[in-house]
């Protein structure tokens, strides 16, 4: 057991990653005291049916006023607003970050509202499935996935000991972590997680509006691959449609590429040529086996099918 | 049980889908004996070793002569060479299809070389995993999935026995049953497996090749959406490349109505149009909503990512 590394943590926001943070840091020890604040009354319902934390408010400021560790765990867009509401009642020395899947623009509208003496450093988990709210979490979430931190430029060595104290924290929570900057990070996510979720938002909607082809039709017979692209347009709307706001020049230059490419494929059909798609599709495969390779494909799958909601 | 169907099953092509049908009509007793043909000596080497077959041979005309039911499980631009190699040697009487994702070329092939007083009942199984070879096969495979049959034009009573029996075998392996004509499985397959698949395989490219990231990240980072897609393109490159070529037509129809709606995407996410992403966002949750309640989602997946081989 790595022991206590906070005393209090609060969680703004408690939905599937909050939820999620909730769950191990108590199962694991990790801090004294958990409080969640969420401005949505059925959530804060749902976190204290669930016992999930020691208090539970729609108050952002009481409920950061004695934290360590403030962990935004809002859609992107909204953690600027929230982080202006805390910042009056923020303890000197505390550590603030995020979950969001936007580094550039989140940390710049929390760095914006922080009071001096504050720590902001942004993170972001890897982790998720396409279900939402605090029902969805589960503590086992983290279990080998990576959490990326994105620090700002501070040569303060107690910033770097926040950032060790933070990592810790990841750690114990059962992730990896690394650091990096944050228009890298944002140009990773563009592509793996970001363009991937655009894409299989865009064949399911492409699908429903095929005239020849019933919406039931498509239902029926998705086993054929279909269905894997229908649970990843079932993620959360409003995450999401933050996230390509905030992240939209990244993901603009990978989109651009993509598209690219798919004109090429496109012609390779057109014109037949076989050996140009059966080199791509072996080449492929490669891939496949690097992600296999690195443990990225577990036994009980984190974006699975089988979590979540039952 | 079902009881016997068929006195003799001859499986032309014996890799994921042949080894799963020769397991299943095993396991239920569907046919009285399994013969394979396989134009490739490891693979007859490992049916053999996993004793998947009566007879195990290379050669089709053997294979076929005393089969009631003949299924070809070939990639799909094969069928026709096999059959013509089928024809001299096939039995009066007997029922000739395959399980090739394409039909209306797939089904012209067969129908050429087709001698009279054998009934070509092309078919195709909605089911399978990113694995290949007679080792990824399991008996399971087609249970609640749906296999569609597109009878050819031809009004003897016989035929329409003939489907029946077909039907019955299917249904004897787990699957449910669909008749439709050629073309509209082309299409519905175009965008429910053939899009999705092309999609995957140009995205997994796309990364590879994307300056600024290096593969070794994607691979790290895959979590957030893109290792879905990165099983999807592990799929047997021959294959894809028999697919493409075999359903251009619709499958040209289809990329071209995707490529229409990103880029109505892409223009809402350069304009920030914030609601147009949302709402897009949110009707796609209904579409997998249908998915789950058509049980076309199990808790044993079956295009999975724990089956296969390991």
């Amino acid at each position: 057991m790595p022991g206590q590394i906070f005393n209090q943590l609060t969680l703004v926001g408690c939905g599937l990653i909050g939820s999620s943070i909730a769950r191990v840091a108590r199962e694991k020890g990790v801090v004294g005291k958990i409080v969640v604040a969420d401005p949505s009354e059925p959530v804060r319902e749902r976190v204290t049916a669930l016992g999930l934390a020691d208090e539970v408010t729609g108050d952002i400021g009481a409920a950061v006023a004695e934290a360590d560790l403030v962990i935004f765990a809002t859609p992107v867009l909204a953690i600027g607003e929230a982080m202006a509401l805390a910042a009056g009642d923020l303890k000197p020395g505390a550590i603030v970050s995020d979950v969001g899947s936007v580094k550039g623009t989140v940390a710049d509208a929390m760095a914006t509202h922080a009071p001096a003496g504050v720590f902001v450093i942004p993170g972001h988990p890897i982790a998720g499935t396409e279900h939402s709210g605090p029902d969805a979490g589960f503590a086992e979430l983290f279990d080998g996935r990576w959490t990326i931190l994105t620090p700002l430029d501070n040569e303060d060595p107690h910033y770097a000991e926040a950032v060790a104290r933070l990592s810790a924290f990841w750690r114990a929570c059962g992730a990896q972590v690394e650091v990096m900057d944050a228009a890298h990070h944002d140009l990773v996510l563009a592509i793996t997680s970001h363009l991937p979720h655009l894409i299989a938002y865009n064949i399911v909607g492409t699908a429903s509006d095929l005239e020849g082809v019933t919406e039931g039709e498509v239902m029926k017979y998705s086993a054929g691959g279909f269905r894997d692209f229908t649970r990843i347009a079932a993620s959360d709307p409003t995450m999401w449609r933050d996230i390509f706001v905030a992240n939209k020049d990244a993901v603009l230059e990978v989109l651009g590429r993509f598209t690219e490419d798919l004109q090429a494929l496109q012609r390779a059909i057109r014109w037949g040529e076989a050996e140009k798609l059966h080199d791509l599709f072996t080449r492929t495969r490669a891939i496949r086996r690097g992600v296999i390779a690195l443990g990225q494909e577990s036994a009980e799958p984190n974006f699975g099918r089988d979590r979540g909601k039952h």
